[in-house]
């Protein structure tokens, strides 16, 4: 160690109240800086980017080529052929009819080939919404006999869902969905995919009677009471096809190339069992099939929303549940993809094209839509260039809707089942739970905690219960900080661990603290019990090896970001205690604000001689240099 | 800045999970280390300090002398004259037959004194619990209709409170308590005040119909629509009362050497207004009287506790809340005055005997009593040496109980009412409010919605509202944690915030960050945009004054004490980012855990070389010299 000069500590310039407001909200909200694009613009130029900003499709129509259209056309065509029998399967998972899936997979394309920003995104229902919309929906009313009041509450719940997306990204808010971690998502994702393959157990064993329940336990009851209904053929064809799905997917997951081959087995499992089925109608007549399908574009139903009646809350509930969980699916995805592809998708900015186009499409008879993972992952594969490829899609599926849908009359129940199961499967990520397992214990706890409060309680419960935890691992972190013990490493003016560094010595007759953590209310005393605790401890410690008395405490402030009036109390309480034992107290390098809040509320006053320094190696320096002059 | 030798950043020694968890849950309920005391000790000598452990008497009763009884004595009679007509008027503001608040004012003392470690305190009812409890039990059982259930109900809260509080302190989760932070309770104290205010207006003006309505709106109607109600005899006794006691307590907080005006002040009023109503009482017969009260020791009650029937929940939910907050208040003033004294209290064995105290108490007709600030006051004031002086109050309520009970049968409600103003018109701290605007806006927050919460909604809700917002205080500093831009002090290796210390000067080609935060799930997105937006700053920045072009981006990663799966990701996809637009991406002084667990996620090997530092210093030094070898 060398002495050195000493480098004053100044107090932060000045910054009023209301600057400092307006930072604060600025970097709530704003974090992002969206305005940044409009600085140093002429004023038509302006205008022009606004639009664009609004509309980003007019960022990239007026350029658009031949080449790229090709391409576009291509990835547009396979993710359709995955549309349309994903449509139909995911509709049957909200209790809806399978028709309703395809009306979702023709507007919202189009309304978010307007409004959104990812280039690579593919729309459409996706399975872990429409399952949470089937069951709370079927909770309160149920879809069989009330056919006409379930489907109400599911396009108003839709409304409500698409006007909360819309609301969360217009008023800033779109870190709300930052609390529902990834941790957390791995866990609600698989509980929900165990759920709903255990459901689909109905359509593969052919069993007409089953639970509308939701939880495990129901629902194997269900699938064992009812033996006597499983149905030989159902199970034997079901089981082939589902077969047939599992092994297309697994060749696509190892070699990516291949994509193509599970995105068509979907379609082409839906055909040949549709064929198999019309030519052994004769034979194979309990085989529960689709039935008839009206033909024809999206009837509009603005009419078939309900504002009033004692359902209400239910559909606000839902739209509000399913609209939080299908946005995060939905900017997860486009993050993904623009991540790959190394352009910006703005979070706030992708809630509002989402959630109107959950809006526009209520009006359109169709239900909660987003951007589906599996859909995005065929699109980016097929080699779609721009979103153009979701227009090919929504062609694909009119087309399909005003002139095919006899062909899906004799479409066996079987065979969406398995459609289902292997879509799901995928959500199962285990290898990233013992990823958590191994890098984070409290992770992996919130993990379990959504896992089987969704498989146990209930979808919302399960969630809340995984927020929860997550949350409470915030407060845990901050209501007991750790507090280490700082070392000089030989020959600098370097401090660190003592733990961490073996190099590291202490620095007879100092104990040097870091705080690592804000001061708040909820650790103020703990702080302050500690550090006595630490004090008392090296004292204990000097005696025993005869070392040299103890005589000053240096409190390492750098971690120490925010402080709090409890804090502010603490820290004057501390240098009394200190004062008491004759020991001096030094605070080193104090963080902008909590120094102009220490100084505001006088605390500071007390440490203005020999009690402030920039780093540890000057209070060490100056301090130990005072006493030789004065011994 | 001159080059020096590289220091080596070495992982953290190995700890198991085992190890990690265990000092963990150490940190969290041992804190204290409350067991450092029997280290080293023989058997024999570990015995005598359990049971002092268990029983503090032990520690001083075989060393008390005569003068220190002389001090206790004089206190202890002191605290008696305020205790006996507060015992009486507490009583009445839980809605319980004033006899109770003196039964309290015996037993408690007794049993705190063998197990309570504080010295100075002053156990007894006190106004917020009183309020609280009189408020919840009202709501649900009327206590003018339904007497002995309501009475039943009081002790099993009381029951509920003791177990609540013994069980926090012997299972150490004592820190909940600190979530009630200062701020909150500070608006809390001065809402109770103004409505326990309000509400002896009904004793003050005489009225005899009165809402039981806790909130301002209804207690004021309840005031102007009686108007025709008010007795002026009533009214003028009862404020020259008021202005008297006011002027009392004015006296003493202005000279504590004169304590014992406020101390005595309210038995004088009792006196003097009983005799005044006895010689009057032919003119004065409708003036409302406490009336006749049973003459004897406390009566046991433990068969009036009620454990089935439809109450069950309400007396729990009013233990627990009632139980929580007298322990906030006895804790805090036990720990004031030991500070004052230099000693120490044990947080969580204060809890436990509190918590007994009231388990008794309530078997001996007694509701939830605690450490109450006035009277600990005035105990300390008058010279109380240890805990004694509570027994010599004790002794004193006991023979006040067994003789002096008819001397109270023409007290006057309007005295008790001025008693009850005046102790809670201290409880309005506007200083300390003010503080807390100076200090710290968002504690400020909490504060006022505490205080309006109790006023316009309720008790439970304007606590639970209150301690919302000050969670939230936390999670937002941790969801919009604070980016600082360092720049070099010059002539030294030492880094600081550009905005703080303005002689720190920008490094050429460097953007040094310092983040301040752990990082979470809850931040991790924002801190990447962030992030990305302090590069694209930069890069403008330079680009306007014609400087030398970014390379390198230094995090500092100090005060990032924490970090979690989601964080881990943040950085290594950061990392890709940066690689992206050929920018150096270092870290500098990770902690280490957080160092432990990129390690183990395998995202430190693409920092292994010159990408991890000791100091900002050594970064910019080892990398600014690579490129001038490699240019």
């Amino acid at each position: 160690m060398s002495s050195s000069e000493l480098h004053p500590v100044c107090l932060p310039p000045h910054v009023t109240t209301w600057q400092k407001l307006n930072h604060r909200l600025r970097e709530i909200f704003f974090p992002d800086d969206p305005l940044h694009i409009f600085k140093d613009q002429s004023w038509r130029r302006k205008l022009v980017l606004a639009f664009q900003y609004v509309f980003p499709i007019l960022r990239w129509a007026p350029h658009y080529s031949l080449s790229l259209f090709r391409s576009d056309l291509i990835a547009g065509l396979t993710i359709a052929s995955l549309a349309i029998p994903q449509g139909i399967s995911y509709a049957k998972l909200a209790n809806l009819q399978p028709i309703i899936g395809l009306y979702s997979s023709f507007v919202p394309p189009i309304v978010y080939s307007v409004l959104g920003s990812s280039r690579h995104i593919g729309i459409g229902p996706v399975s872990v919404a429409s399952l949470v919309m089937g069951t709370m929906l079927d909770g309160e009313v149920s879809h069989s006999n009330k056919k006409d009041l379930y489907l109400e509450l599911a396009f108003t719940s839709t409304l409500f869902a698409g006007l909360f997306q819309a609301s969360l990204g217009i008023f800033r808010l779109g870190f709300i969905i930052d609390f529902l971690s990834k941790a957390t998502l791995i866990g609600f994702m698989a509980g929900a995919a165990v759920i709903v393959s255990l459901q689909q157990l109905k359509g593969l064993l052919g069993i007409t009677h089953f639970t509308s329940d939701m939880e495990l336990i129901p629902v194997l009851e269900s699938v064992f009471n009812s033996i006597k209904e499983w149905k030989w053929e159902t199970i034997v064809m079901g089981f082939c096809f589902l077969i047939f799905l599992l092994v297309a997917r697994f060749i696509s997951t190892r070699k990516p190339r291949l994509f193509w081959v599970s995105a068509a087995a979907p379609l082409t499992s839906v055909i040949l069992s549709s064929l198999l089925i019309f030519l052994l109608k004769s034979k194979l007549k309990h085989v529960s099939i689709i039935g008839h399908l009206p033909k024809g574009v999206n009837p509009t139903s603005e009419n078939k929303l309900y504002f009033h009646g004692p359902h209400l809350q239910l559909a606000i509930k839902t739209g509000i549940i399913t609209g939080i969980l299908s946005l995060t699916e939905g900017i997860a995805v486009g993050r993904t993809f623009a991540s790959l592809h190394n352009y910006q998708v703005d979070g706030n900015k992708e809630m509002i094209a989402i959630g109107f186009m959950n809006i526009v499409g209520c009006c359109f008879s169709c239900y909660v839509t987003t951007g589906s993972f599996s859909r995005s992952a065929v699109n980016y594969n097929a080699g779609a260039k721009t979103i153009f490829s979701n227009i090919v899609m929504a062609a694909t599926v009119l087309v399909t809707l005003l002139f095919l849908m006899p062909l899906f009359h004799y479409t066996p129940d079987f065979v969406l089942a398995a459609i289902i199961i292997t879509a799901v499967v995928g959500l199962v990520d285990y290898k990233a739970a013992l990823r958590l397992w191994k890098l984070d214990k409290l992770d992996f706890v919130a993990c379990c905690c959504s896992f089987f409060g969704v498989l146990f309680i209930s979808v919302q419960i399960g969630l809340a219960i995984a927020v929860g935890v997550s949350v409470f691992k915030i407060i845990l972190h901050v209501t007991r900080p750790n507090t280490v013990v700082l070392g000089n490493i030989p020959g600098t003016q370097i401090f660190r661990s003592l733990n961490h560094y073996e190099n590291a010595t202490r620095v007879p007759s100092f104990l040097i603290l870091s705080i690592e953590s804000p001061i708040f209310f909820a650790n103020s005393l703990y702080l302050q019990e500690r550090i006595s605790r630490w004090v008392r401890g090296e004292e204990n410690r000097i005696r025993e090896n005869n070392e040299r008395a103890l005589k000053c405490v240096i409190l390492d402030m750098t971690a120490v970001t925010a402080i709090d009036t409890s804090g502010i109390d603490a820290i004057s309480e501390l240098k009394k205690n200190m004062d008491k034992r004759s020991l001096q107290l030094a605070l080193v390098n104090l963080v902008g604000t909590v120094m102009e809040k220490l100084h505001q509320s006088k605390t500071l006053d007390s440490f203005r001689s020999k009690g402030l320094y920039l780093t540890v190696g000057e209070a060490v320096d100056d301090l130990s240099s005072s006493w030789k002059h004065w011994p």
